[in-house]
């Protein structure tokens, strides 16, 4: 039986820092990330794609803030921005994998599914915003937005610049797993949960709503891995999140880590917190939950660099 | 056997000429529209809704350009405009759905797929825009728009206003059509090729792309009723446009028009031209491709108004 693997894309592997975002720039990352992705996914593998929408639904948030200045239009809240991000992610996914495909002797399908995650109203994460998105800005400008838009804005932690912030709840339940998992095992590629999800609760009178968050698509795809049982569970991410606090300039990349030591280095707190520690985390409750070993691909930022990979394994 | 039925659902059925385009508003909207539309289809029907796009991916179109202006964030062409579109308006009615199923005692999944359709990049219609999107103008300000935007604007043929209008080609072929059977087949409701689908096309290298159109989704919810021989094709429209051309101050609503007569008043020309005579052209070709009968809802304005029926049958 073919290995079913769950793959987590960051979104800004999708749209890097100092890109300006361009729908080219932004379908050449998405080509470059499918075309690698597919190097490493041999034929006996199905697998679902998890991408993340940072620098993206930042974007739309603005594009909505603006609209309404402008146009009068009204704004639409986060979870539909969320949508939006779905959309237009999935489709750029799907369409690079759709002429990738042939050039690797690769017959699948490709699935786009638009889904939402459920989400508890009552996360603590509702009354403190973690999560930054969209662009990058100088302190006097996130000030300014900050007023203009009511929102919060936080000095990312390596320095490039101020990025708005917003909740960020755990996902409790994905939409339509058992569909997403169906579809994968019967080998076509699965686009699923874009952006961690569009987060939804159930108000008072059993009625599903969208909220104002942005779930974290490493924690969304951690969880649809385990309750699919998959077998491997892949993480794309920027170079310096994934390398080891080992006192060194640069870090240390570790090339397979067995899950017992990295759980002594999680406990040492050898790993960013608020990079790689949680990241880590999940690969060892993935594993603790059955997965065989989970791949961390360290995509640099620039296309000349090398790429690393470290395995979690059992 | 279950019967496999296509609905169409107008863009304009979720964002009324006249509303704000408030989120509220059009959840309120898709609530009514999908709890009239799940009145209709019985347990023994598995269906498939397409959606139409016109009102949101205009509004989509000016947020762009207004982030650009505001924010210089690069605008997305119009097929990601469509992509965008698709994750907000299918996230809305699957959220509606599966707030209304439990209380209809209609045991289905809601299934939202992303969907590409290949147009002919030499189609004529990228020559002559014809197809109106966003909302509606004054004369005076569809003209500054024009030249702010580089875009055509055209006065509605009901005499609301000035529309921006966009190419309009034809579907050739709908994206994972088998999947939307099989996944409808099996019970879920599949709400697919939003907005008539996102318009591709392969270029000289066969590499997919997007394209700056629009497709109108009565004639992709027709192919796609023709390609997987659904029985049953139901097209949700506004009041005026459904009604014979009899001569009288309001026309006539037919209840049952067989398909002969039907291809008669075509011939006469008693379907008015923009509005209804297409539907009923790809009613005929549905139902001459084996479908079983067409069923015009003709949705009125405002919700304390009669819903009218016309059936196109054998």
């Amino acid at each position: 039986m073919n290995k079913l693997a769950v793959v987590a894309l960051g979104g800004n592997a999708l749209l890097r820092a100092g890109q300006e975002g361009t729908i080219e720039e932004q379908q050449e990352n998405v080509y470059n990330t499918c075309k690698y992705l597919l190097d490493l996914i041999t034929p006996e593998h199905n697998f679902i794609m998890v991408h993340g929408n940072g620098p993206q639904v930042g974007n739309i948030l603005l594009q909505n803030h603006a609209g309404s200045k402008v146009h009068g239009i009204p704004e639409m809240p986060l979870d539909v921005c969320g949508a939006y991000s779905q959309g237009f992610i999935g489709y750029l996914i799907e369409q690079q994998l759709r002429n990738i495909l042939p050039t690797k002797d690769l017959e699948k399908g490709v699935v786009n599914l638009i889904t939402q995650v459920l989400v508890d109203k009552n996360d603590t994460a509702f009354k403190k915003p973690t999560k930054p998105i969209g662009p990058y800005y100088t302190k006097e400008e996130a000030e300014k937005l900050s007023v203009e838009t009511n929102s919060l804005f936080q000095e990312d932690p390596d320095g490039i610049g101020w990025r708005k912030i917003v909740p960020s709840p755990l996902p409790i339940q994905i939409g339509n797993s058992k569909v997403i998992e169906k579809l994968a095992r019967d080998g076509h590629i699965v686009v699923a949960a874009g952006g961690g999800g569009i987060p939804v609760y159930y108000d008072e009178n059993k009625q599903l709503r969208g909220i104002d968050a942005v779930i974290d698509k490493d924690h969304t795809s951690a969880l649809l891995a385990s309750q699919i049982n998959a077998d491997e569970f892949y993480i794309f991410t920027d170079l310096k999140r994934i390398i080891i606090e080992d006192g060194s300039a640069d870090g240390k990349v570790l090339e397979v880590i067995p899950i017992a030591e990295a759980k002594k280095y999680l406990d040492e707190g050898r790993f960013s917190a608020g990079g790689m520690a949680p990241k880590v985390k999940g690969a060892i409750t993935f594993i603790e939950n059955g997965g065989s070993e989970c791949i961390f691909i360290h995509f640099p930022d620039r296309s000349d660099e090398p790429i690393y990979q470290t395995r979690i394994v059992r």
